[in-house]
This record gives structure tokens, C-alpha cells and sequence, in this order.
């Protein structure tokens, strides 16, 4: 089990974390991510590097839970009145963003420092919540529509395989084009 | 430019390269891969440190090109009479290999080192070069093919994708749907 599945909200063990998390997104902005360390950190957020590599383990672990946090969806997807459009307008926004240098670097971030796998579960827990409010939408209009895990892999894989490993001449037409292939398939 | 594209073939660069590249994996079974460290690889590489320093930056750069190297593939894919028969055993190994302990530690190695995206690049080069191979194979045998970048897209990517952000229950099962959904839809 993780040492964050200890973390109950509302006590101080949620305002330490919650100041170390500010304290990162400072430091990042102020002095770059290359130069973060954790007594720079915690003498920021007002705690002592032994708090953080108790709770975190190491600045790869706590760098992965605040690119999870950065990674959390802030609405939910817009509705544009039909399936495909709202995927559409969905995997456009979530190539951009994840493909923008920030996008990246958070990815990476919650890739590595991640010995349970939980942070890379969360990112694509995030893809599914939205792309499962889409679903719904569309079913209430009467639409067909396909699960869940189809729309994974053939528009969310897609797209974050060429941004990790194929990244040249990714634009949003790319992902239209997937969400048509899928969409296309699913008219039938 | 990488540090890596200044390496030339059979000159003293290759023989540093090979003799590390070999410190490195023998260090790994030895003494596993989290006691690691430069110094130690470059003494049983007989190379001093500033050497590696000077040609792969740091520990992490070298271990992504050493990954790079072990996600090279061995041999041409087998050859069973089909198109849809030879996807299906490639992709079967493929995701017996790359979600094995060693292959996703070697994937992560090959992506967090990785400054330029080159070895990033070079794994997904690799899994063109097979596809490549088995595509012509079947434009021999007069069938109809996809292009290797929709292969990549409808195969390896929700792969590496499920490899890399939801593990849960994968086996080849998985991968022989994700080839019938494409070469049913190509053989229309």
C-alpha cells in the first residue's frame, strides 16, 4: 500500500500536504524544476525534510503526486449537442494540453516517480471519468455509443503513445481523425 | 545535437560504449539496479567516471540508452502465413515482453533519460521496423494492408498505453482483439 493511501483529509497530514504541494508549484515557477530539492521545498511549505521523505519517500515521488494533482480535470468536458463532437472538442483539448512542454514534463513526472503504478492509474482514471460523462450524455440523446475502455484505446492511447514515444507533426486534426475512425465504426 | 550522434562505429568511442553498455548489465544482475552509480559502472568498465559523465550527462542518460539497446529486437518476426496470423504473434510477444518486470523497467529507463525524445523515438522505430516487415510480407501474398502508422496507432499504441497507465488484467488476449479489430475492418 501507498504511504499516500494514509493521507486523511481535513487533518494536518492534509495541510502538510497541501502546503508542500503549493511549495512545489512556487519553487517550479520561481526557480525551475531542475533546481527543486527537498530541503527547499520544505523549508518553503514550513516543514522539515524529514516530514517529506517520510510521507513521500523522495522528490521523484513527491514531484509525481503534484503532477497528478496538475493532470486532475478542472470542468467537465463541454457538451456541443452530439457524440462526436463532444469527443471531438474532448481529445482536442486533452492533446493540446498534454502535448504543450508542461504537459509533458508532468506526464514524465507522474510516470517515474510512481513504484505502485497509482499516479499513471490516476492520469488515465481522470481520461476514463471524462470520456464517461460524454457517454452518458450521448446515451441520454439516444445515440450509440461505445464503452468506455474502446474510447481509451482508440483515442486516448493513441495520442498519449505519439506524445511519449512518435511526438513529430501531432496537431488536432490527429485527434478528430481518431474520434471519426471510432465514431465512423460505431454509426454502423 | 545528442551527446549519443557524436559516437562513431569501431573507434575508441565504440569500444567505451560496448564496455559500459556490458558494465551496466552485468552491475544490474549483480547488484541490481538501484545500487547503481557512475563510479561503480565505470570501474568495472575500466573507463574513469568523467568519462561517462562527459559522453551520457548522467546515470539516468546512460540507462536509457542501455534500455534502448535491450528493447532492440532479436529477430524478424515469424512468419505464419497471414497477415492477420503474423500481427497476432507479434503483438503477442511484443506485450508478453513489454509488460514483463523487465520490459516496463527498461521502457521507463528508456523514456526518463531521454532529454531529446531520441531513444523514445528509437522504440517506436523498432516496432515500425517489425510491423514494416510483416506489412510487406502480406503485399506479397496479394493482401490488403493498413499503413504502418494505423498499426501502430490501433496495436501498439493501446499496448504501451495499458503497459504504461492501466496494467490491470492485461494478456494476450487483449492483444489478439486489438489485431482482429484491425484487420477485420481492413478486410472489407
Amino acid at each position: 500500500m501507498s504511504r499516500r493511501t494514509m493521507v486523511r483529509p481535513g487533518g494536518r497530514s492534509a495541510r502538510v500536504q497541501a502546503s508542500v504541494h503549493a511549495a512545489v508549484r512556487e519553487l517550479e515557477s520561481e526557480v525551475g524544476r531542475e533546481a527543486l530539492t527537498v530541503p527547499l521545498v520544505a523549508a518553503r511549505a514550513g516543514v522539515t525534510p524529514s516530514t517529506i521523505y517520510r510521507r513521500w519517500g523522495d522528490l521523484q515521488e513527491l514531484l509525481s503526486d503534484v503532477a497528478v494533482e496538475r493532470l486532475r480535470p478542472e470542468t467537465a468536458p463541454e457538451d456541443k449537442g452530439s457524440l462526436r463532437s463532444d469527443l471531438e472538442a474532448w481529445a482536442e483539448q486533452f492533446l493540446e494540453e498534454m502535448a504543450a512542454t508542461s504537459g509533458r514534463a508532468y506526464i514524465r513526472d507522474a510516470l517515474l516517480g510512481d513504484p505502485d503504478g497509482s499516479n499513471a492509474g490516476q492520469c488515465s482514471d481522470y481520461a476514463a471519468e471524462q470520456i464517461d460523462v460524454i457517454l452518458d450524455r450521448a446515451a441520454g440523446r439516444a445515440e450509440d455509443i461505445p464503452d468506455v475502455e474502446t474510447v481509451l484505446d482508440r483515442v486516448v492511447a493513441p495520442m498519449m503513445y505519439r506524445i511519449l514515444f512518435r511526438p513529430d507533426g501531432l496537431d488536432t486534426a490527429y485527434a478528430r481523425q481518431l474520434v471519426a475512425g471510432l465514431v465512423g465504426s460505431t454509426d454502423r
